[in-house]
Parts: structure tokens; C-alpha cells; sequence
């Protein structure tokens, strides 16, 4: 394991988009894959700004899509690195719909994504270790593991019926 | 339950793309999110086939990606329905990378998409029964309900190490 | 000529697009130039399959556009080569444009493309000879060799009227 | 036939690109359907500033690239009006790349294509009666006219060796 | 001028962005153009939080791009109201670049946008009146004022020369 | 000073754009953002077309917005370089909408841009001196310099109310 250390505050991204129509199926929602790719690049943003280095998506959790998106309303990703291993990183990404005319917030989906940091030469290389300095990194970061745990089983749960 | 039917070959699509530069990042490889957008839009291209309805996405299962996809690669989706609920629709999406110079066809990933069939005021709305008419079709079916608890399972146990 | 062969088969091609917002014109249907986009993308894949070399369009042949496709319709490219020069090949390609709601399925056009293979430095360079190993390989070639005689006979017919 | 009348110098239509990555395929040259999109548009525009109505892509001739357009060069499209019917106008699209590093210009396509005007129902509506009130006019015309049947003719050709 | 009011954190909006090919010059460095772009639509964001009305861009000051964006690096607008009229609002956008590799961030540029407020028939309407609540919101309203107020006199300075 | 020349005709630069979905907001209308970055590309085409180099953009004047732009309309953009330093060069960019149905033509923006050259290692370089050989290009280049102070001070104007 890597000697170097980051804190899960360095890797905290937040990234806002307006939903334009190309992002948009016929009924005028945001399609599944428009706020994928935007969970993707908010965590890759999130890996990198944590082990400054070029990061590749390994895996996405299960993701279930809780409320849509209109047209002319505003996404909101929020990420931060939650856990390490040796060349991976975890990365929470939670998304939020906005309507900018009412102030409503509504949360549209949360997964984990985990990325491989690679050298220069596209090799898997060791990231630093995860430093939790405040009681809010802290804090993030169980509720992260706990999340995750949570809604694995969940998934598990509904497989059985 | 819907009392009309549609064959698991009525919703089976392929899709293929040439990988563009801005499909990829500093490696000059495949950004996660775009195969994820595509992998969404060929499982609702199935799931719309099957159902004859706009479907929006509820949830995709865990996504493992398996091997990188360069610019110039052409990548393939291949999506097929293989379960029906009462108004919404599992599907399969295969994503394998091909590089034209060598046909070398590599598997990318596999993942489990659910959608859900919306009638013309945006409410879920029945869809027709999974019919397999052929032995082919059959296979696919099973072998998709396989796939799919074999990776819930495979996620498991990655989890409790 | 080159000595290496490559077949009919190894360069069919299916792509699949959903029509989004910016393919469409105020009247909410496709622009004729992203079909032609897409047209040219599907058939250049079909020939790097086939010669398993970087093609560049050389020409494409004349297009009519037999029926509109509206947005949130899904356009079906398909691309095979039919016959092939020294550095060259002709790939035949295919647009349908299909309802999902209704399964209905409209022929859009199709049109005959000349793609050049190129090696490292950018030069043409020789491309495999065509076989056609089964008896619908052998009609497939036919057709598209039947097919651009007569759409040249009737561009040809039309424009001395 | 319409009784107004409209001039080709009303019809005529200057488009400029810069070629961004996108727009070109692995050899960071322009892919043939990019430039395709930008003439359909180029033309599309023409045929409205004529007919004062929407229109859209009944055909296009055929296209030959003679010669490539790299990363970083700039499209340059000119578009005109050259003969119309009841309810459809032909336009003539030229394309050249120019290299604002050295100011060449290279001739990269010429061709043909036909767009049909359309009412608010989306039906098909005369358009005005082509005037050419100078000898610049007239001589365009001309030139397209002669040009088209060039080209016709030495596909025809080529076609027959 | 409304009765109703609204914070300066309430305008709050912060948009991050990788540094995609297509955004970028032969040089592989932001195009000048993206980066306005970004700014308009993080302004844009801003004024409709705070209006919770549909905006639009009226004007946009002085940009200077005081260091390029490299491909592959990430881009940082943050955006507030600063200043509201009767039915427009003036929003501060900054531009940060950030080298992921080395957590450097470099200033890109700082311009102040001015958006109008619109009903639903797209006439200009009142906006709330900005309240700043905290030390820290009354803070970055008088150095958005004087920011504005400098960088319009470095303008006038220069343009004296 | 460099002892090349260049005229200002050499610069003119016409872009011609069809307003698409993505362009536009929820009301129909162009985003600020989407015309910005039409101007810059027309801008720097300019630029480069003057100074044989590539141009990377220095500096944006104010930019007011006149009138909207309406999905389906055309946005026209016309620049040509009217001031020279050593390094740099000012370029004058108007926008027109133009409603395609009605030939209306309305005023946008009018705004000026500073673009420096850059040799091949990204360092600034000298430009031709502008020369203009006819009346009109004097005149235009006349023009622009009293339209820019005359900006400059409306500017000046309005922020002092
Ligand atoms: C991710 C990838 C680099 C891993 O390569 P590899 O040869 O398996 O490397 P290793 O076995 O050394 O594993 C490296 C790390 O990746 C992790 N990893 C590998 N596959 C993973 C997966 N599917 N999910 C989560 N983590 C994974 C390993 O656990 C290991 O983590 P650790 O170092 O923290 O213990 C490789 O599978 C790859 O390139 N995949 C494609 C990534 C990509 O291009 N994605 C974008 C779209 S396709
Ligand atoms: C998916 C959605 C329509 C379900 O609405 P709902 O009010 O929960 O509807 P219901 O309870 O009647 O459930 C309808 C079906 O959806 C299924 N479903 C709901 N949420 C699901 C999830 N997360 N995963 C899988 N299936 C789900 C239900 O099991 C039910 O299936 P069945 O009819 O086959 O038994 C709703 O959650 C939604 O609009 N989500 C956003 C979808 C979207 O816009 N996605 C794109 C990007 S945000
Ligand atoms: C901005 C616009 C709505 C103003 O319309 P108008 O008829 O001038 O409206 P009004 O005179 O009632 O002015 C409305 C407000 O806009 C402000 N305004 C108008 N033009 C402005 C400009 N160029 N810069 C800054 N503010 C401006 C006025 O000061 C007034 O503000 P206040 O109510 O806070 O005092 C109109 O000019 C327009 O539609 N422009 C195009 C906007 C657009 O589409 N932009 C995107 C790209 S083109
Ligand atoms: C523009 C840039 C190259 C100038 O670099 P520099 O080190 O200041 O160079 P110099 O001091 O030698 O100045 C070069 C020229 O640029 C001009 N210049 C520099 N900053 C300027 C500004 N903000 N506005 C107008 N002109 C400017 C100088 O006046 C000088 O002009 P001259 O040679 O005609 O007298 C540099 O600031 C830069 O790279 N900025 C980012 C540009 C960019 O990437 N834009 C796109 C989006 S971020």
C-alpha cells in the first residue's frame, strides 16, 4: 500500500447540468444513460482529484432511478472517494433533480463506482491511503460503507421474490 | 397481467458505434459513460420493441467492466427482454469491443436493465407476456435468468471479502 | 490483387440509432444529413471488417429519401460489401425507419458507398477478394449489384424527363 | 406553378466549420459523413431562404471526395438554388477545405440535392418561379445545370467500365 | 420591484467539467468558446435558483483568459448573484482550471453576466429583492460589486493605450 | 513588427448555423452560451485566416443581446480582423437571426475579440501588419474601430447610472 495519503475532502466534486433537449427521451425525461454517463465522469473527477492520476471506471453498483427529470430542470452529482484498496478507489455518487422555478430537490439516484488508477504506461499503480481529518469526512465516509452495504442487500432482497 | 404476448426475437437489437474522441479520455479509451449511455438506449430500443411503449429506465444491475475499448474500436450493444413483471421488463445488454483491423472481439461487460412500460399520460402501464416460440429463444431466456443471479452472486461474495 | 479473401459475412454491419431531438428538423423529423451520417459511419465499419483496414469514403451514390422518420423513432442502418477493386470496396447500405410503438417498419433509402483502405502512412493500399461462401452471400452480392444498376437507370431516366 | 417569384442570389448560403476531433476518424481526417450532415444543412438552408418554408431532403446526387480534410483545416460550403419545380428546388452544394495555416484551398466535393417545400400540415407547396436578374445569376444557374448532367455522365461511365 | 426576496446563497452554483477533444483547439487547449459557453449556462443556473423564473442571457462583460485548459483537465465555474434590477439579475461567474495530476488550480478568467427574468409568455418580470444573511454572503456581494467596477477600468485603461 | 502584410479581406469570415434543440433553452430561444461560442469560432477562423497561425482567444468585449434567436431560425455570424499588435490581432463579430420564412433579419450582438497567434511551441508570434487595399476595406476597418470606443462608452454610460 501506497505511503502517500489523501483526505476524502480532496475528492469531493459537484457537478451541475441543465437538462437539454438531446439528453431527453419523447416525453421530455432524461434518459437513463444521459445521467449514467454524468455519474461516471463526476466519479472519475472525484478518483482522480483523490490519487492524481489518470482513473478508469472498474464497476458500477446496481443503480435504481427513483424519480425522473424534465427537461429544463437541473441534475446535481455530488462524489467523494469513500474507501481504497491497493490501485481502486470507491466512490459514492449521489444525484439530485432540481427544479430551478420551485427550489424543489428531489433525489433521483445514488451508486458506487470503483476506479482503477493507472500509470503512464496504462498499469493499475497504488493510490494513497484514505485520511479522514474531520468528523464530517468521517461521517461521509460511514455513511457511505453503510449505504452501500444497505442497498446491496436490498437488491438482494428483491432478487429473492 | 396484460393478455397479449411478444417473442423475446421482437426485442432483440444490436447496436453499433464507432468510438470517437470524445467517447474517450486521456488514454484515448472508452469513458465508462458512454458505454453505459449505450447500453441504455439499446435495452429501452428492446424494451420499446417488446412493448410496443416509451419505457423509462427503473434500475440496471452491477456493471463489471472487463476490458477497455480504444478510439477507432467499434463497440456492440446486444440487448434482448428475457422477463417481464407486470409493467416492466428485464433486459440483457452484452457490450463486446471489436477492433476492425484484427475482428479480435473482446467481451467489455454484461448487465440486467429494467424498464417500465409508460402509457401516453407517463403512467406505468401493462406489458405482454414473454413468449419463447423457438428452442433458441428459450435458451436465451434461461440463460440470461442464469447470468444474472450468478453475477448478483459473484457481487456477494466480492463484497464480503 | 491481393491474394487474402475475406467474405460477405465478415462485413455485415446492423446499426441501431434512436432519434433524438438534434437529428430532427422544426417538423420533429430527421435531418437528411444525420441519416447520411450515419449511413457513411455504418457502411465504413462494414468495410474495415471486411479489409480489416482504416477506410476513408471515396463517394457515395445517389440518395432518395423515400419516407420520413420522426423523432422517437428508432433508424436501422444495414451495411454489407458487395464488391471490391484493388484498394477499394462498394458497400451497400440500407435505412429503415421503425415505429416502436406499432413495429411498423418503413424502408428510408438506401445507397451504394466506395470506401478506400488505407495502411499506416495514409496510402491505399490492396484490400482482400470478395467470396461468398453460402448461397445467401452469393444473392446478397447479386442484389446489390442489381439494385445500383437500377437506381443509376432510373436517376438517369428522371433526369432526361 | 407559384406565381411569386424569388432570385438565386436570395437562395445563397456561406457555411464555415472548423473540424473539431469528432468530426474526424482515426487518421485525423474528416469523416465523409460529417461533411455530408454540413452540406445537407448548407443546402437545407439555401432552400428556405428561397421558398420562405420549411423543407426537407428529398435527394441528394452523388458525392465524390477528391480530396481529404484534416484536423484543425476549415470547411468551407456554398450553396445556391438552380432550378426549381412545383413544390421542389434543386441546389447546388460545393465544399472546399482550406488550410488557414497556408491559405489553400483545396475543392473537396461538389454536389446535387433536391428539397421539397412543406406547408404547416407538413404537405408538399409550390415554391416561387427562380429569376436570375443578372448575368452572375444566369451564369450560376448555367454552370450548375451543366455541371449536374457532367457529373451524371461520368458516373454513367464509370459505371459501365 | 417584488416584495418577495431571496439570498445570494440560494444563487449559489458550482459546475465542473472535464476537458473533453471536442472542446479543445489543434493544440489540445480549451477553445475559448466552451469555456464562455460553460459560463453562460453556470449564470444561467444561478439567476433561475434565485428568480425560480426561465432566464435569459441580456448581456455579458469583459472576458480575459488569463491561462488555457488542457485537455484532460477539469474546469471549475462558480457562479452568485451579486446585484439585482427590477426584472434582471447580475450574476459573478469565476473559471478555474485544475490539473487533477497536481491539485494545481489556475485562475482562467472572472466575468459578470447580466440575465433577465421571463414569465410564462416570455415577457421580462420581477425578481425577487437579494438579501445577504451572513457576514459571508454580504462579503462576496461587495467584491463582485468591486471586481465589476476594476475590471471595467482595466478595460477603459487599456483601451486608452 | 513583422515585415509581412495581410488584408483585411483575406480575414472575412461567414459562419451560417441552424438553430437545433440543443441550442436552446426551455422557451425555444438560443442560449447565450451556444451563440458565444459560434462567435469565437468565427472569430478565430478570422484570425487564423489573417495570421497563418493558430490563434487562441485572448480577450471578449461586451456582449449585449439585442434580440433573441428562435429554434429553427439561422444564426449568421460575420467577422473580419480590423486592429493589429504584434502578437495579436482584434476582430469585429456581428450576428444576425434570420427567420428563413420571412427573410426577416434582426441584429443579435455585435462584439470584439483578441486573438493571439502562437508558433508551434505555443508561444506568441508575430502577425502580418493589416493592410487594407480597397475603400471598402478601409472603411470597414473604420467601422469597427469607432464601434468598439462607442461600445466601450455606452458601457461606461450605463455602469455609472
Ligand atoms: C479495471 C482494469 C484496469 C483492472 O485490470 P486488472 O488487470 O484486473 O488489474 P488488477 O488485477 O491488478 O486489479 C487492479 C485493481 O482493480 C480492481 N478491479 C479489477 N476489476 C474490478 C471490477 N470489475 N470491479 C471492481 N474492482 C476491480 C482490483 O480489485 C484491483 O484493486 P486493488 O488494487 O485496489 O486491490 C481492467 O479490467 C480494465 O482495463 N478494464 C476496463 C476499464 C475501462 O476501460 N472502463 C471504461 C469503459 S470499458
Ligand atoms: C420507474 C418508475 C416509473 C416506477 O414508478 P412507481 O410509481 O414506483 O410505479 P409502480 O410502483 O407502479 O411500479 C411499476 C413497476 O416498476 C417497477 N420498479 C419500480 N422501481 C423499480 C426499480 N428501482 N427497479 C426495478 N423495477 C422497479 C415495479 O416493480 C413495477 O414493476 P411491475 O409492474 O412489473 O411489477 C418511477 O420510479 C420513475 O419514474 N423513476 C424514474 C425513471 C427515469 O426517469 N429514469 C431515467 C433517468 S432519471
Ligand atoms: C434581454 C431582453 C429580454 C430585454 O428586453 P427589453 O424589451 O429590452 O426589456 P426591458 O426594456 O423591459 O428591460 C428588461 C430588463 O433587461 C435589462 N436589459 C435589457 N437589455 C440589457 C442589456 N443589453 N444588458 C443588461 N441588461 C439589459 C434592462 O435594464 C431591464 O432590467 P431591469 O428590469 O432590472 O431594470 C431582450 O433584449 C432580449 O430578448 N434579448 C435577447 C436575449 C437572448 O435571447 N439571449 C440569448 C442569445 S441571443
Ligand atoms: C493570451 C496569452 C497567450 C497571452 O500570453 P502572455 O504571456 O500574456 O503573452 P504576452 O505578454 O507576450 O502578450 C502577447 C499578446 O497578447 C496580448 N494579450 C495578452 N493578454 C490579453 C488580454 N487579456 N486581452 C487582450 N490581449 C491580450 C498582449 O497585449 C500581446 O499583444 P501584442 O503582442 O499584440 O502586443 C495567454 O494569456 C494565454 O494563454 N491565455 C489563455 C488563452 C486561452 O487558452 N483561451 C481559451 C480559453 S481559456
Amino acid at each position: 500500500m501506497s505511503e502517500s495519503t489523501a483526505t476524502l475532502d480532496e475528492s469531493r466534486t459537484e457537478m451541475t447540468e441543465l437538462l437539454l433537449p438531446n439528453d431527453t427521451n419523447n416525453l421530455g425525461r432524461a434518459l437513463g444513460g444521459a445521467v449514467l454517463h454524468w455519474m461516471d465522469i463526476c466519479g472519475a473527477i472525484a478518483a482522480m482529484r483523490f490519487s492524481n492520476r489518470q482513473c478508469v471506471t472498474a464497476s458500477m453498483d446496481h443503480v435504481d432511478f427513483i424519480s425522473p427529470i424534465d427537461l429544463g430542470e437541473v441534475a446535481v452529482m455530488e462524489a467523494y472517494v469513500f474507501n481504497v484498496g491497493r490501485t481502486s478507489v470507491d466512490v459514492k455518487v449521489d444525484v439530485h433533480a432540481e427544479n430551478p422555478k420551485t427550489d424543489e430537490l428531489r433525489k433521483t439516484t445514488t451508486s458506487f463506482l470503483t476506479f482503477v488508477a493507472l500509470d503512464d504506461d496504462g498499469k493499475p499503480t497504488p493510490v494513497p491511503r484514505l485520511v479522514c481529518e474531520t468528523d464530517e469526512e468521517a461521517e461521509l465516509r460511514a455513511e457511505a460503507v453503510a449505504a452501500r452495504a444497505e442497498q446491496l442487500e436490498s437488491v438482494i432482497e428483491r432478487m429473492e421474490n
